[in-house]
C-alpha cells in the first residue's frame, strides 16, 4: 500500500505532537468563554479559529485561499495540478458552551498529516488541501453544513436568509461580516467542483463514548446518519386552574410527556430490532411567559431531531411519529403544530476508502473499531455531492457539545497516523 | 330557618344586581392588562382592588379597618358586639394574566348580602364583616393563604422573607409598601381571634367546569383539598451530543417525561378507585440558557402540585411518587432534586353550615350541586384555625387563572341569595 514504512509514518506523526498541542491550546485561548468553548458560526469565535488555522498553514508554506462562504483552504501543491485533489478537514465552529475538539480536531489532523508528510520528504503528485470549514453546527442558523454545501454548490435556496438565533441577523449578513460574499453564492458560484476532488477525509472526535466502551483509540466510520428535524414544534392545549379535574384538562405538558415516552419506546424497539437510530428532544419546555405552579400548561414547545442510517427507516419513523401525534391529540384534546421541517440525506461512506483506512490501521498496528457515526458531519455533504468521502473517529470520554469533551492527544495522533498513511499512499498516484 | 320569605330575600338580592355589575366593572378597569387581569399580590393591582372595595363598603356605611397584613375589613356592627362575628369574604389578588372573578366574587358577594339585608330592614345582633383578603394566590410568593393566615396568626415563620418571583423583593417589603406592618406579624400579633368568629363563608367561582357539566348555577362545597408542592424541582442529567446512543444518555427531558406519565397514570388509578385528587406540572421545562436542537438535555426544571381531600391519600401519593423518582433515577442515570417542599392541610367544611346552606338553596328554589373544591381557598386556612367554614361555588364556563373566566351575573346572584339567607338566619341568634 505504501512505500514508507509503518514505523517511519508513526515517527513522523509523533514528531508533530507539540504542533498539535500548541494549536489546540491556541484555539481554546481565543474561544474560551465563562463556561466552555464558543466558536460562534460566522462570529468572533469562528473567525478567530480561521485566523489561527491560516497563520499555521502559512508557516507550513501552504497556499491559503478563502471562498465566498469564507471557508479557508490551505493547499500543498502537487506535481500535477490538473489532478483531482485530496481534501482533508472539518469545521472550525462550535455549539455555544461546547468543547475544544468537536470540528477543530479534523482541521488540525489535516495540518499534522501535511507536516508529517513534508517531514518524510514526500512529493505529492496531486494537491493536498486542508480545509477549515465554516458553519457546520446547525444550532446557530438551524441550517446544516452551510460551509461545505456553499463550497460544493448545494446550499438550498433561502438558507442565506436564515437568521442566527441569538443575533437575529441573516446568514448573508453574518457571512459578509466574516469576509464572505453571499452574492456570489446566490449567483451560483462555488469553489469546489466535484470532479476536482479525489476524496474528502474527515477526522472527528466520536460524539458518544462507544470507543471508550470498546477500549479502542479510533474507529473507521461505516456511515453517516440522515435525519429529519422539527426545530420549532408546539403543542397547543389550554391553560387551566391547578385544581381542574383530569377529564376537563387539555394539558400540553402531559401531552408532550406522552410524546417523549412514545418516541423513546420507538427507539427501544428499533434498537431491539438492530436498526440503529437516535431521537432527541433538545428543547422541551412550557412557555416561560405563561407557565406557573398553579396553572395547567396551555402551551408547550419542543425541538425534535430523529436520525438513522437508512432512508426507509427514517421515512417509517416519521410516519409512526405522525400516528403517535394524532393519537395524543385525540386523547388529550390538544393540537400539535410541528412547524418547519428540515432534513439531511443519509451519508454514504466510500467503501473503497473505508477499506483502505482499515488496512492502514492494521499496518500501523493501531486498534481501530468500525462504527456508524452517531452525528451528522460535513463528510455527508461531500458524499451527497458525489465526492468519495470517509471519516476517522477519535475516542472521546465525555461526549461532545459540552465543555467536558475529553480527547487524549495520543488517541488523536493515532487517527493522524492512519490519515497520513492513507494520504501518503494516494497522493502520488 | 328564617323569618324572611324566600321571595323577599330573592328580591332584595336581585335589587343589588347593578351594584355587583358596577363593582366587577370597576375592578376590571383598575387591573386590566394587555392580556387579562393582573391584581398582583401586595402590588398595584391588588392595592387598587382594596381601594375599590373600601370605598364601596364606606358608601354602605360599614366600619372599615386594615390589619397588619393590609387585609381590609368592612363591618356592619351588630347589636351585641361581644358576640362572635360572621365573616364573609375572599381574596382580591389574582394570578398574572388571570380573570376578573377568581377571588373578587366572594368579596362582592359579601357586600351584596349586607346591602340586601340592609334593604330588608334586618337588624343583626352579631357583627357581619366582609373581608377583602390579601395574597391568596401562591404564584407570587410561592406561599399560600398569606393574608388569611396572617389575620389568624398561623402564617409560618420565614414566610415574610419569601421573595416575589417577579420583583425579587421580600413579602415583608411588599407588605410594608402596601400599608401593612410585618413587624407586628413577626411579633405574633394577629387581627382575628378564632373565638371571635362565628363562621367564615366564602363565595368563589368554580375553577373547573363541573357545574357547567351538571347544568346547575351553584354548588355547596363538601371539602377543600390539602396539597403538597415542590415549586422548584430539578432533574440533573448530562448534556450530550444529539447523536449519542441511547445506552449512554442521561437525558433529563425524557426522565421528566417518564415522571409526568407515571404521575398521570397514578391519577387515573385514583380516579378509577373513587379517590379524588389532582396533579399538575405547571412549569415543565429544559434550561433556556443551555438547551438546543442538537443537544440531549442535561437539566430539567419543574413545579409539582398534588392535591386531595384526605390526608392519608396525600401521604400515600407522596410516598408513591418518591418510589417513581427512585425508579427513574436508576433507569435513566439522572438525579432528581425536589427542592423546597410546601404543603397545605385538607380543609374540612363545617357539616352544620354545609347542611344549612343546602337547606337555604332548597327554600330559595335554587338548584345547588354538592362538590369537592378543586382548588385551595382561604376558607381552608380558617378551617385549619378552628373556625367553622363553608363555601358556595358559582358556575364558571372556562376555568379560572385565565383571561376567559366566564361567570354569569345571574348565577352569581343565586350564590348571593343562599349566602344572604344563611346570614339572615344566623346573624340574629
Amino acid at each position: 500500500m505504501m512505500n514508507l514504512s509503518a514505523d517511519a509514518i508513526k515517527a513522523a506523526v509523533a514528531a508533530q505532537r507539540s504542533r498539535a498541542e500548541g494549536l489546540f491550546d491556541e484555539l481554546a485561548r481565543c474561544s474560551q468563554r465563562p463556561r466552555g468553548i464558543t466558536r460562534d458560526t460566522y462570529g468572533a469565535g469562528e473567525n478567530a479559529a480561521h485566523e489561527v488555522f491560516g497563520a499555521q498553514a502559512a508557516s507550513l508554506g501552504l497556499e491559503i485561499r478563502r471562498d465566498a462562504a469564507a471557508n479557508t483552504y490551505a493547499t500543498w501543491p502537487g506535481g500535477d495540478r490538473s489532478l483531482p485533489a485530496i481534501v482533508a478537514g472539518s469545521h472550525l465552529d462550535s455549539v455555544p458552551h461546547g468543547g475544544n475538539f468537536d470540528g477543530a480536531a479534523g482541521v488540525i489532523a489535516g495540518l499534522v498529516a501535511v507536516a508529517a508528510l513534508k517531514g518524510l520528504g514526500v512529493m505529492p503528485r496531486r494537491d493536498i488541501t486542508v480545509m477549515g470549514i465554516r458553519a457546520e453546527e446547525s444550532v446557530w442558523f438551524q441550517v446544516s453544513y452551510i460551509g461545505s454545501r456553499s463550497a460544493l454548490g448545494t446550499l438550498p435556496p433561502g438558507a442565506l436568509d436564515a437568521r442566527r438565533i441569538d443575533t437575529g441577523r441573516t446568514l448573508a449578513e453574518h457571512m459578509t461580516a466574516s469576509g464572505g460574499d453571499p452574492a456570489a453564492i446566490r449567483a451560483g458560484r462555488n469553489e469546489l467542483a466535484t470532479s476536482a476532488i479525489h476524496a474528502f477525509l474527515e477526522v472527528h472526535i466520536e460524539q458518544a463514548p462507544s470507543l471508550v466502551e470498546l477500549g479502542k483509540p479510533i474507529a473507521i466510520c461505516t456511515g453517516i446518519p440522515g435525519n429529519f428535524r422539527y426545530p420549532d414544534a408546539r403543542i397547543i392545549g389550554r391553560y387551566d386552574h391547578v385544581g381542574t379535574p383530569r377529564r376537563f384538562r387539555h394539558d400540553a405538558a402531559t401531552a408532550a410527556a406522552d410524546f417523549a415516552v412514545a418516541l423513546d419506546k420507538l427507539w427501544e424497539e428499533h434498537e431491539a430490532a438492530g436498526l440503529p437510530m437516535a431521537a432527541t428532544l433538545g428543547r422541551f419546555h412550557t412557555d416561560a411567559a405563561a407557565h406557573g405552579l398553579t396553572s395547567v400548561a396551555g402551551e408547550f414547545h419542543f425541538s425534535l431531531d430523529v436520525r438513522a442510517y437508512d432512508a426507509d427507516v427514517l421515512a417509517n419513523l416519521e410516519a409512526r411519529l405522525k400516528g403517535i401525534v394524532s393519537e395524543i391529540e385525540a386523547r388529550r384534546g390538544v393540537r400539535f403544530e410541528l412547524g418547519p421541517r428540515a432534513s439531511a440525506a443519509v451519508g454514504i461512506v466510500s467503501p473503497v476508502i473505508r477499506s483502505e483506512l482499515e488496512q492502514a490501521a492494521v499496518l500501523l498496528k493501531i486498534p481501530a473499531a468500525t462504527i456508524g457515526s452517531p452525528a451528522s458531519h460535513d463528510a455527508a455533504a461531500f458524499a451527497a455531492a458525489g465526492v468519495p468521502a470517509a471519516m476517522i473517529f477519535v475516542r472521546n470520554e465525555n461526549g461532545s457539545h459540552n465543555p467536558d469533551e475529553a480527547m487524549k492527544i495520543d488517541d488523536f495522533l493515532q487517527a493522524c497516523g492512519v490519515l497520513t498513511a492513507w494520504i501518503a499512499a494516494n497522493c502520488r498516484a
